[in-house]
């Protein structure tokens, strides 16, 4: 039975690497993700398979029932895009101006349709019954897990597998960690708001641009010096805009940013941290301020059970090198809310391009992966799926 | 002659306010004032007063002679707006997002214009020559003035005056400064390029948006530090934009700037000081930059007898109770050009709202002038204009 | 034989606080403590106890030899104090000004010594040999083990016992890592060079003192952007000084400061990123610079059977209510190198005072311990030497 | 007579040199000067001239009565050093460790006493009477003047006139301002009170370094954004110490700077400024401080018609290349009292050393004059002294 799935697996291996393409070159961005939708329903519509829109947002969920009775496995893809302009020289790079697949989600989803056709085609011969979850708004917080959850996609499901493509990782690596795997993810905003006037006489002024650069250059010491350094915490602020004329001066500056920990106190106390020295700095210079603080993802916390099984099976699949623990990652998953309702495990699958100028990290405008790691991944998951079933026969049988 | 004039002056002051307020509604950038230009050379074309159009680029020429012979006197008013957002609550508000008459052009330009009809009227009965120099995009070096001369607007030009609404200063104050009276306006850009990534991976990039903070903050030192405290000098950065999602590093941050000063080697010390941190702060954070210095306009120096001239018209005005010598200004002003060409003075007259909410600095989102302003504007440059053909009238009727 | 040496403890506690107290009031720094050497050697000299000085510098080793054959185990205390001026308002504060016991290492050789005085007192029935390692210089690299260590001092030691009293843990409790327990702790020293002159005069200078407080708020980087989150690491300067007139600006800065980590590639990374900065701020400034990175103490990476070992004596004492596994500290400790050359554990003893008010962290003006965590550390020491006799009685008797 | 005061003033150059460098040998600190000015003392004793010890503290005033009646002139020079250490390398160098002659005080001294000399020689033949102010401690405020004049200094007074050799300005170069001339000098103690610790937990800690730095970094901006860029001030630290052990975080830091004005209303703004800027930093810190500022000498603002009588008897004394109007200058200068209460002027005369290598700023370790400056100095006020009494001659014989 595996192998039949790898070879069909194999056999539809082009058709992944076009679908994956062409939603490389549509991107869109999170909880806008409304033609992406169609193109996945499409897809199970034309194999005939039963599958439901707009649950919980954009998310769409497909239901494959084998032909022998065993446990319900939900196998999870997410599909939006990051407001990155598309820097690659690729046939297949992005059409949508400032709108890219700068993580992978375009391979997660391929991967999941192709697999979907094969479990489809086999599907008399199998146990079980197989929930394909394609998750829309993983990159935004609240993210769509929690809606679609809310929206009963994982209601009857048994256990839960996902994984991420890993650009930095090689092809043929598969990573787990039994345990925490991946960060809280939390967004802030802060608003300075000054006094503008014209550059040439900055007294008459209080410069929110001067305020806002403090600002950034101060928040380094949060994770320097006030949090315990065998704790892991990032502060990152990936937006500043104070978009005036040459010769004017800022009223107004924009920071965006998030904060990444394990740790329920250390967010807490970073949370307290940033706002201390906003207020500080803000006295410093005479600015008010409006500070934001959106709690994102919870840490994504494994189950151990799941993840040795997992990790089993990925050890037996062919073109597989390494199954390896890893540490966990300071990246936000919305794949926490799942694992908070059902058993499971999230796992990455090396994804590192072969050409050494293509290699850039995730969320990087040149970023790019190796195709073939969704064939991993798929025959990964599929693995996953039916030893799962294997795993249970006799207590299903029993019942 | 000179009541006649103020006569009419008083007389046109409510077509004078509804051409300020029209253009005032309908802002143009420098450069792009196309409307702009039209709706003047259609008011000169309506009098019936030759006029000249794209001069140098945007400018309006217009060329009144007097009954009598005489010195050949140009008037100039600049008419260009700036790219801030109009966040005032009057009626007559920029209806262009992003765009506004923050500086006063379009209160110069409707007295020029009023000004223009007032002398057409009495043309008849006056001595010389008067050129009504419409110029446009004074706001963006190169600025319109140099073009506009290049293109001959100054030939055969005796003497130019020129004011600038001032809100800052009490209607009825009149500033002269027989010397500098403002600075050279440079511009920089600064683009940091560093090396973009996801948020929770610091250790992988070079994040652009701290670099750039930095830079900011090192670069209040060049004023504070390297120049001679006797000397005057600002730096400001009214532009930093890196705006990616709040979970991205920046890959790049753009900076825009500006440098006054009144003094060549200081100017030149300071773009020499700008690069040197530029390229230190870019080396501690192993980033690559571009560093541009544009020079902008140079100080505008007032002619001493000119100066001496034009305060002595003011001081017999009426509704002027005060005229007195200034420090020089901060700003830019390519008005400069002008008298690096022929001889003549740019004073300042005073603006400032009545309603003490309503004061805010040139170049302010909530910026506006009192429009009384700009009869007593008007009746200065008229003064100024008519009496300076009695000044030379013996060596006029010797010819 | 556990009871007696308890008992004999308990009934001692009053000499080992009048030690410590001799010893709190006559602070010597690292590698200076040429008194408190003679005083160690004095109280062995006293009891009939053969004791060598001068080993490896100030060192001092003592053995004492049992009544039956066994194992050779080494104990060690340091005692060195450190440059910090006494805050506390006690009558055993210190009376040298700007030296301090700021660490505890007063009570870690009152501890030893009377723990010394207890085996001799019990030797004829005890197995084994006991040597008592006196350590200087542990507060300063390149510290006083690795010269001792070359002296001989562990020749013929089978496992080594050392610990920490901890002031920030509760009297009762003792912790412990089977593993990495304690950093690698380096240091580095900057000197700005700029150019002095007189505080009217900025521009004429090369401002050191702003040069370095730039560095010092950019040094936040290394760990907050280009440290892996995951890793621990901490860059900390403790010395800033630049000490002129009101008036001058300074012609140079001196900085010193430390790192700590446990990863021998995040070590080298921070170094190089250290000098990074440097050099680049530098260049900022147009100063010049001499940075030194001196190597400190490697981690203390305690060995797992004995670490275990050493847990299950603790956990028998009496007044031991908490024995837990911890986490690794930042501090850096010269133990390192024993345990590179025999087997052993170095393990905290909660010294919290009781006092609220008289809590303070390691290296505070204002540091206590509670005298009574230093029973706990001398029952534990104990135990744990005597149980490992018995627990090698068997292959001991088979020689 | 002028003639004959130069040829004594040339023949006693020597004797001038000797005492100079005798005096750069012993400096001695402000408020501190007992030697020197007991040296003053006895080189008049030994002349025979009538002087007046601990005039307001170490002050030594001399009085010289001519043989006929005139105006009373003073004329002053000041004695004290510096806390620099010299570091120059010639057989006259400082012999005192840390105190340094690096502002010329000891040529002022020189300059002055060999004066005396001069015109107590030629006494009989001159009208009025001349007063030989030497006064202590012009380095740090209150400085000597304010107590001298209150001990009487001044009375009878008619004129004074004081010189500061500059080591910047060739030798035979007069500089004169008819007006501001030195600025208000003030200074300021920031003392950073933070909460100590082990370099290894920077979260247990207050870190007083990194908050002082980024104080110094923040302070930069007073005079970059907060000033009017069109008048002058200064900012500068000079002393940050905060000396600790390299593996200690910093308890505490303290600041000293200066700040320099020439305008009450900005100087009062920039206190206001600096405290804001502590109070923030110190809140983002969460940190305490305790700021004080202490105004220092008001600015040193010349007499119109006194300086203009200088400048014109400048320029007939021989050697004197170059007699211009000067900008006023940052540095501080406690002869502003004197200009408080009578008539007079401050000017400066050029010291720059023949050898290029050996020119620097004021209070520079290095700083030096050339000595020959000190012959100028001595001819121009020595023309000054005596010219006032024939400019007053008439009036003088109708009392």
């Amino acid at each position: 039975m595996l192998e039949r799935g790898y070879d069909l697996l194999d056999q539809y291996y082009d058709k992944m690497v076009s679908i994956r393409r062409y939603l490389h070159q549509h991107p869109e961005l999170s909880f806008k993700e409304f033609e992406t939708a169609k193109y996945i329903a499409n897809f199970y519509n034309e194999l005939g398979v039963n599958v439901r829109t707009n649950v919980g947002g954009n998310g769409v969920v497909a239901r494959i029932k084998g032909g022998k009775p065993g446990k319900t496995v939900a196998l999870r893809a997410d599909f939006d895009a990051l407001p990155i302009q598309d820097e690659k020289d690729v046939p297949y790079k992005s059409t949508v101006p400032g709108v890219m697949h700068a993580c992978g989600h375009d391979g997660h989803t391929a991967t999941l349709l192709i697999l979907a056709k094969v479990i489809h085609e086999l599907k008399e011969e199998l146990a079980g019954t197989y929930i394909f979850i394609h998750q829309h708004a993983e990159e935004y917080a609240p993210g769509g897990a929690i809606s679609m959850i809310e929206d009963g996609c994982l209601d009857t499901v048994d256990v839960i597998f996902g994984t991420h493509l890993w650009s930095t990782e090689p092809v043929g690596h598969i990573l787990y960690s039994p345990g925490p795997v991946m960060a809280a993810a939390d967004r802030f905003t802060i608003t300075i708001n000054g006094k503008g006037g014209h550059g040439g006489y900055p007294h008459f002024t209080k410069d929110a641009i001067v305020t806002a650069s403090q600002l950034v250059v101060n928040l380094q010491q949060v994770v320097a010096r006030r949090v315990d350094p065998i704790k892991e915490a990032v502060v990152s602020i990936g937006k500043f805009v104070a978009d005036n004329a040459f010769n004017v001066i800022a009223d107004k500056a924009e920071l965006v940013g998030t904060v990444r920990t394990f740790d329920e106190d250390i967010r807490n106390h970073i949370e307290k941290e940033i706002e201390r020295i906003v207020k500080g700095t803000c006295l410093a210079n005479d600015c008010d301020y409006v500070f934001q603080y959106f709690r994102g993802y919870p840490p994504v916390i494994n189950h151990k059970s799941e993840t040795e099984f997992l990790a089993n099976c990925a050890k037996a699949i062919p073109n597989v090198q390494e199954v390896r623990e890893t540490e966990p990652r300071m990246g936000g998953e919305d794949f926490a809310y799942y694992l908070q309702h059902v058993k499971g495990t999230f796992f990455f699958t090396g994804a590192m391009p072969e050409n050494e100028n293509a290699r850039f990290p995730h969320h990087h405008p040149k970023f790019d992966i190796n195709e073939k790691a969704m064939l991993i991944a798929g025959k990964t998951l599929y693995t996953a799926a039916i030893q799962y079933q294997n795993k249970h026969v006799e207590a299903v049988q029993i019942v």
